[in-house]
């Protein structure tokens, strides 16, 4: 099933996608306390948001073995594997739906990049859950882009601007609660040209242990979110790109790049 | 004018309290579209919540120049002052209200502790803004709680369960409208006997600094709420523990401190 969040005559409703329509739901999909209305709207006329606003947006900082190594030696340090799974965070000021303008900061430098990302959206609230059961509390999965200025992340005591300033966090353009994790692949294209394309389950720790290890100290809610970090090495991108991060079996997030006026 | 959230009947609303009143309010105070209702109860007798549900929790980490000195003696390292003003963040899951308890769990290590805070809430959206007219956005002050677990924050790669672990960062009792920042102490006890005493307002970047820079780059919302850092050298606190932080101009906020079972 694929659930959208979409807005028409500034109302802003969740619907399921069927084929190329929209059908609008009362209530959230989350807790299972909503109802299918007789609305219906073609997809491509209605204007997406993103699909959830989370109460906690969780995101896994390094993940994937051949990032690590990579950007080691872009950086010319040693690589340094993570021995546990400390989750981190970014914030919502900083959500940006599929299709909205990925905005750079004039005082941004040239390294300002992609980072393409799968998600977990959760529908229950766990707490102490085990790592065979973690995958149950998620309600489905969609995409982001984890955009990052690499100078301010270099030289900024906190993540802060480098990675939550407005528009540096796309996500959508929906939510697929079917999926098959190990058979997914992730690719990033600019202006169609394929960047990086990797096997999206290919984590050091992989979603499941995530969750059951956040869920020891922290009470997961419905609605929240869980970045699950990128592989390989980002590119730069420019004001007047375009990035798309596809995610086989739930679709492509795409957003345009502009300069801050 | 003091601001509070209640709950009656498992149905929570803000409230106005008037001396020994809580006056219920329709509606929210962020964007002031509320209105008194005819409801009264009295503040003894109401369920205080947190006042705020924040979309996004700011937190500065080091910020009173004595803290840094004094915990870099503790820690056998050199001081190392904050050069500018890099927000951090905490998460929705930690918060606990006014008398709730603080639960240890049960693996922490004895270098559990408070960090008492002062603590902006913001009524305005507000991006760009200069730091003359930062504190126009802020609808009033609570006070903050940053409990903290030191082994986990020496050891992990993030602050997720140090910091952000359920029940840790108690938020309360009310917010203040009005208040004399630079007039301001606070006072940290911990089973009545007093820990810490400090100017509040003693901060190495105030908050009408950290505003104006944050909203360089992110927009804050409404609700939003901005922890200011703590000062002194904060103790352990224990199982069976009553930990009080009092701000003058604002109130006491207090949390019992219970083992997980």
């Amino acid at each position: 099933m694929k659930w959208c969040r979409f807005k028409t005559d500034d109302k802003i409703s969740f619907g399921i996608i069927e084929g190329d329509t929209v059908v609008a739901v009362d209530g959230s999909p989350f807790g299972g306390d909503y109802k299918k209305t007789a609305r219906t709207l073609p997809l491509s006329a209605v204007k997406l948001e993103i699909p959830v606003v989370p109460p906690t947006f969780y995101c896994v900082g390094i993940n994937y073995a051949d990032h690590v190594r990579r950007m080691a030696i872009k950086r010319n340090k040693e690589p340094e594997y993570p021995k546990k799974p400390d989750i981190g965070y970014r914030t919502n000021n900083a959500l940006i739906a599929h299709g909205e303008a990925i905005v750079k900061p004039r005082d941004a430098g040239p390294k300002f990049q992609y980072e393409g990302e799968l998600v977990a959206v959760f529908g229950k609230k766990a707490r102490n859950v085990s790592k065979e059961e973690a995958l149950d509390y998620v309600f489905g999965w969609t995409i982001g882009n984890d955009v990052s200025e690499r100078d301010w992340q270099a030289l900024d005591r906190t993540m802060w601007r480098s990675k939550n300033a407005d528009t540096f966090k796309p996500m959508g353009p929906w939510i697929e609660t079917e999926v098959d994790l190990d058979a997914m692949m992730t690719t990033i294209r600019v202006n169609g040209e394929v960047k990086d394309n990797f096997k999206t389950n290919n984590m050091i720790f992989d979603a499941a242990t995530y969750i059951s290890e956040v869920s020891k100290y922290c009470t997961i809610y419905p609605g929240d979110v869980m970045w699950m970090g990128t592989d390989g090495v980002p590119e730069n991108i420019k004001p007047g790109d375009t990035v798309e991060i596809e995610l086989t079996g739930i679709g492509t997030l795409s957003n345009p790049v502009v300069l801050e006026k």
